[in-house]
């Protein structure tokens, strides 16, 4: 029992390490590792940003020469091809790694078991499973992308107490405090792209991207800009447009009967324009899905308005919700946060799995209840 | 410090013993009472219902003759006038209490210092302020009522995650879930009225009765039943008039256009019908607020629906706000929780007092941040 929650203990600061890389490793899983010599760490890594070097890897030379005869805890199985990278079974066994501990396989299908033979085959003792739920939240963007093609889309509104987003669509009053705003840019440097309508680009005008302390705004380590525009309305001044080729990568979604002019205007200007065939919402936004997670990302954060939010409510692809509220009453007239559905959200779906006070506000994480 | 630590836990008490008269006592307050006697309760009581016993005449017959030379705990000032009961001052002077210890003075004006007065002149120690904003909370109705002819009115409603009461009006679907609807029936049970739109009592057709296990559902310990109803459209088979005479009592508000025949109608059924001057929503609001003042009424409980919670807002009269909401979605076709508004509700009016989890639904309690 004392080994078992050691080994507990060392791989929960390998997850916390993996989720250092949440938002920045897309293809790649976030990973992290943590190497242990006579009860004591002497190694720690985690995977760096897409196409960069693996936790194992980075944790092996963090070790140096302690890492012989030690243990290593990973919170992904341990990749054995060749990527951009070595394979990191390689590594551990030119490491005279003794044990290896790990959460998950790595659904990978060039992975997928591989790693973990590989390893046993050397004469390294593998335990694996501790903590698997676990690893298997800190990744679940990935894991559902290579099961379902899809990524992990994570709805976040601010509203009144009654659920509305505004008061008037021109109005720049902010409903929530800036706890609740700063929180905001933590959940976008988390996800690999952000998703908004057309409208919300046209209206708001906001710039998308992560601005929190300490980020550089570093143009390869800001999410990608999803703007959903069927009628392909978006103002060529629009901030996102302006910006497309500086601050961050801008895509446009749009429909195969968008004006093929506007198209190349939004291009030269730096715009991604992808063309969708279909025209309903909820079909337009599986396309939108299949196009993402083929793109290699794991995660997006869909951000406003509510129609978008029915849309992908409609299309049974939202995942997890954070549902931040303020003390403040709109009444009818404020814009609702989720708009027309055919049908009622009922909390069969839904469960509430985390529930923090952010200054003024509330905020509920809902997730699907198969997450649990 | 240790005395007062002490003096602290004994108010603690007697407030907690307030509360045990919740909804009970109008027009009086809910008092609580302790009595100390070397450090040990040797009395204890609380307010009886409406005309019953006072909270410190019950203590003293509990404590007997270990009364003499002890200290009283009470959480309002002792009254000293002939009501329906005689003046508690005389009965903690004939008792030969030495010490009396009380939150705030009573600002009935019959009182209001001249209890604190007859106890000192009687040679009494007496000392004030103690827990004063605690014992000023659990009165809060009693206090506004006395202070602005008002009285408290809370907002309840159970929504959506995105603000909605239901999706059909005909719909019998619980949004929220068993727990919040027995939290629900507690918030009845401390309230001396509910109050909801002729719709609600119509379409809904509530029984509006506190239903608690332990509940006696004894006519005179239910709130009375108040229907809003300016065009008097309240169905005559509705169960709120059906059971006028026997459940607990039901006032219907109406406007002077009203129908006189229909008023004679629920007259005759046992419902007692208020006629308001006036036909603006806001204003209809204040002449019912005054009116339930002047009847004695402490506290009521807003029920629904949505435009019966937007006129209150709009007429600046919601105190304390219990917002209830499942992990749900209905889209823009669910009924709005709050209806139409001239303006905005800001954060600056309320504020959050308290937040519970009640199963798969969230509770936070608003306040006005006066009550603060």
């Amino acid at each position: 029992m004392q080994y078992e929650n050691l080994d507990k203990n060392f791989m929960h600061g390998a997850i916390n390490l993996a989720s250092r890389g949440a938002g920045l490793t897309a293809p790649n899983p976030a990973v992290g590792c943590v190497i242990v010599n006579d009860c004591k760490v002497v190694g720690r890594g985690w995977t760096q940003p897409a196409g960069g070097e693996h936790a194992e890897s980075i944790a092996i030379n963090n070790a140096g020469s302690l890492a012989k005869g030690s243990t290593l805890y990973v919170s992904l199985e341990p990749c054995c091809h060749h990527g951009k990278t070595a394979p990191c079974t390689d590594a551990i066994i030119n490491a005279g790694i003794r044990k290896v501990v790990f959460s998950v396989n790595d659904p990978d299908p060039r992975v997928c078991g591989k790693g973990e033979e590989a390893l046993k085959n050397a004469g390294i003792r593998v335990c694996k499973g501790v903590l698997e739920k676990e690893a298997y939240r800190v990744n679940y963007g990935f894991f559902k992308r290579l099961e379902t093609g899809w990524p992990l889309f994570s709805l976040k509104f601010g509203t009144t107490n009654d659920g509305r987003l505004t008061i008037e669509q021109t109005s720049n009053r902010w409903i929530t405090g800036s706890i609740a705003r700063r929180f905001g840019h933590m959940l976008r440097s988390t996800h690999d792209a952000i998703i908004v309508g057309s409208k919300t680009a046209n209206i708001d005008n906001p710039q998308l991207d992560c601005r929190l302390g300490g980020n550089t705004n570093h143009f390869s380590h800001q999410p990608i800009r999803i703007v959903l525009d069927k009628s392909l309305l978006i103002n060529e001044n629009s901030t996102l447009v302006k910006t497309a080729n500086e601050l961050a990568p801008t895509w446009v979604f749009t429909a195969a009967t968008a004006d093929k002019k506007k198209i190349q205007l939004l291009q030269k200007k730096g715009v991604k324009v992808i063309v969708c065939k279909t025209l309903e919402n909820h079909i337009f936004c599986v396309e939108v899905a299949t196009y993402m997670g083929k793109s290699g990302l794991n995660s997006a954060l869909i951000e406003g308005g509510g129609q978008i939010a029915a849309s992908f409510f409609t299309a049974d692809l939202i995942d997890r919700i954070y549902s931040i509220r303020a003390p403040s009453f709109s009444g009818e007239d404020g814009i609702p946060s989720v708009g027309r559905m055919p049908v009622l959200i009922d909390n069969q779906k839904f469960t509430r799995t985390d529930f923090k006070v952010l200054g003024n506000d509330v905020l509920e994480i809902l997730e699907r209840k198969v997450l649990n």
